[in-house]
């Protein structure tokens, strides 16, 4: 397949836009609450990066990439900067948030995914710990907002990752071209974030215990 | 003492029974806020593993052994899944939430504590990271649920769990049998939360600072 | 320089600081939710030792100083005790949580700066990782008390420590004294929050994104 980028490559753009969405999504939450210039770009930054951390932190790759590196944190940096400046720019898009969001979800969960198998680890674990470098960011970001999870409310969202980084795992045990996976899994947990969004797509919710 | 377990066998029984009693507690609390099924899922599992995830980390035990291994996730996706499915069957003891919690912290804390020995932790710290192994993972279910943890809430339970990781630590500096002191550790765990639930044991709260 | 105490000793000596200010601030927060005796102790710890351990971690120093060593525990323990036990004392400060913190937020900050550029981290990192250091703790503190951190509200604070951390590198890339490079960049972070907290110096507020 010539016409693909090299896995590599593609894996780093990946990085770079679930990283900027990312801290758009944790910026713009931030600006709504009305906070401070810096509040809007450290919440940028954590919702940016802390998902990544915990990936790194759990298979082992000390300092993390986002520490080892300064580009995550500029990128997050300006990204937040911008939606400071330009709050309108971002607010256009009718649920900016969650659009982000569901972006730098599938993004993270399938380079997530793939550096978990790189380090070794078994392949069921590997898309877990794709799902949770997906999902970490928008926690902390929630989190820090005393707000719970998006996460835990009753949207497709934690399956949406996991699909997204099961697809990079599958991939690998069939020795298919690691960078199809990457943007197909990220396609589809997009694709089913903005069903959930627009077309209200949902999960079962649990019964109340004292239902009969 | 031939009749007791090898404390291999029973350290590794009192994880399993920590992961599952501790994926239960986390996703009852999940399905009484009507999360969707897989939200119940990522909470049954936060609960379960994070505590000994944040042991492993701070022991350099990388990957945590939660993560290098598939089976407590799936134990705790497992538990989720029955109290998904079967809501009633939980909620038939009076206070399933706290019960499970209750035995998922002695069992954390004991093997939390043997872990850090076993480590190389000096004995005042290794109580210290039992207590943790074993508050960690309703510390972090109760932030997700966007409440105060209970382990701040007045009752015995930091200190429970305290006590069950020090009487693993003095057995250890004492010499005496570590199967021994597990099962009497937990014991004593489940023993004070449970009389701080039905019998209101309480420590003493703080004066306010405006009284006399 | 010969009047200036070696930096290993006044690192040490604003890391016991931090330590004890910062557990000041999360048991006088205990107290006035009246926590009960070991609840108050719990959030002191945390408060004290989290930012320490974060950075350690993120650096690769496991276990973690506040880990391996007891007496950063005891310290916390110690201060949480006292403020428990003379609650009226820490209260005859105008904002004791606040003030406590500040002191806290410099010392951690200079010193986490300090800690990264000696285990190789890249100067624009060294600073971040360094406000990390500061205001880790009291971001845990404020995220179990289920408030938004003191970080995100309209305060100078994350770049009060990032001023501190930032001070701190760029002696470092000058070759000047470390201990003056400390000492400055943790007066700085304390003037300018006392200047937040008393004299309401702000950073400019996000505008509405509905706003002309």
């Amino acid at each position: 397949m010539p016409n693909l980028p090299s896995p590599t490559t593609l894996l780093a753009a990946l990085d770079l836009i679930g990283t900027c969405v990312f801290a758009l999504s944790g910026a713009t939450l931030a600006v709504r609450a009305r906070m401070d210039v810096f509040g809007v770009i450290v919440l940028a930054i954590v919702t940016a990066v802390s998902g990544g951390i915990i990936r790194d932190v759990l298979i082992g790759v000390v300092p993390p990439a986002a520490i080892a590196d300064w580009r995550p944190v500029a990128l997050a940096t300006l990204s937040g900067a911008v939606c400071f400046a330009w709050p309108r720019l971002v607010e256009r898009l009718s649920h900016p948030v969650q659009v982000f969001d569901a972006a730098g979800l599938g993004a993270f969960a399938v380079t997530g995914a793939q550096a978990a198998l790189d380090h070794g680890l078994n392949p069921p674990m590997s898309a877990v710990l794709g799902m949770v470098s997906g999902i970490g960011g928008g926690m902390l970001r929630d989190v820090l907002m005393a707000r719970v999870p998006v996460v835990l409310r009753a949207e497709i969202y934690a399956l949406a990752a996991l699909i997204a980084a099961t697809t990079v795992v599958v991939f690998h045990l069939l020795a298919l071209p690691p960078a199809l996976a990457a943007l197909l899994g990220a396609a589809l947990c997009l694709f089913l974030r903005m069903m959930a969004i627009y077309r209200n797509w949902k999960l079962p919710v649990a019964r109340r215990p004292d239902s009969p």
